[in-house]
């Protein structure tokens, strides 16, 4: 399974982008896949596939209104593994030895 | 204030690298600076000075270990803009209209 | 025209990965797309959909001997723009003044 | 030693931003530290002290026209290493057996 982080951000919409932002979560939040949603992106897992038609899902929400989109993304496949959107904190915790903000 | 969101992993200690992360964490917990961790980093909040100082210190954390180690980091800075791990999020909600998984 | 830009790396094949990178760099070589090799990643130039499909085919090239797998990536849209491989770099340096190291 | 590859972009000035990629360069370019421009971003080899330097230079530089930059940057250590601005895309092609584009 998949783990990807992204964030997407129109360059020309001046420096107040959450509306965009607010689109392409929409789109994960209705794909039926796990997410988590935090300050600097949002991250889904998943198989490949469908992670990435969100990605393009994403540019197309956006691609209306701007002309020119920067977008950065992180992927973590480890086989056999999932629910670790939780999993992958909680394993930190355990070494830490106490709770951590999250 | 700038949001930095990082992630720093040895590439030469195999794929469970967990306890390596529980040490920049730690650093992270330890520095005062308001902070969230997640699935695939962890996002810190400051001027840019400490911020930096944690890069270097997570560095420094592994080096003993490990002889290659990738980490990758991303800043938003926004003027005069504080409480953003938080206020970030919920500007996207409020978009939305709805809750969303964080 | 996008221009993507990525490094995919396995996590569980020690330091040295230049031989799985090279499997990588083959995929986007005989894609037929223009692309630039760097020392931290490659750069590619085209439409979204070839561009998803490297990733893909990126990671079945790697699924068969690693467990785990890092990758990032980072997009570049812009309307109506092709040629930015080289457009890019010479636009800063004319603004520079001079000749730049490339 | 480390390779750093950063790109730094203010996000309220419209979607023509190479004359602010253009300040950074100059900054690198009078650091003396052994660096490659690409399309996407800039590559320079140094120790981590001076890299962070540059990157809180690149910043400065942008800070007074700016309300909201956005960067993003990757670091590669590798212990008792340099001269991989060259020599990591050499080894790949070594692999592939042929030149590359670069």
């Amino acid at each position: 399974m998949f783990l990807m982080e992204f964030s997407i951000t129109p360059m020309d919409q001046g420096q107040s982008v959450s509306s965009f932002v607010a689109r392409c979560v929409e789109i994960v939040d209705r794909s039926g896949l796990d997410y988590r949603l935090h300050s600097m992106g949002t991250v889904v897992e998943g198989e490949l596939e469908p992670l990435l038609q969100l990605l393009q899902q994403s540019f197309e929400a956006l691609q209306n209104d701007s002309d020119r989109i920067s977008c950065s993304v992180k992927f973590d496949y480890r086989r056999a593994a999932s629910g670790r959107l939780t999993a992958k904190v909680e394993s930190v915790e355990k070494k830490v030895g106490r709770q951590l903000r999250k």
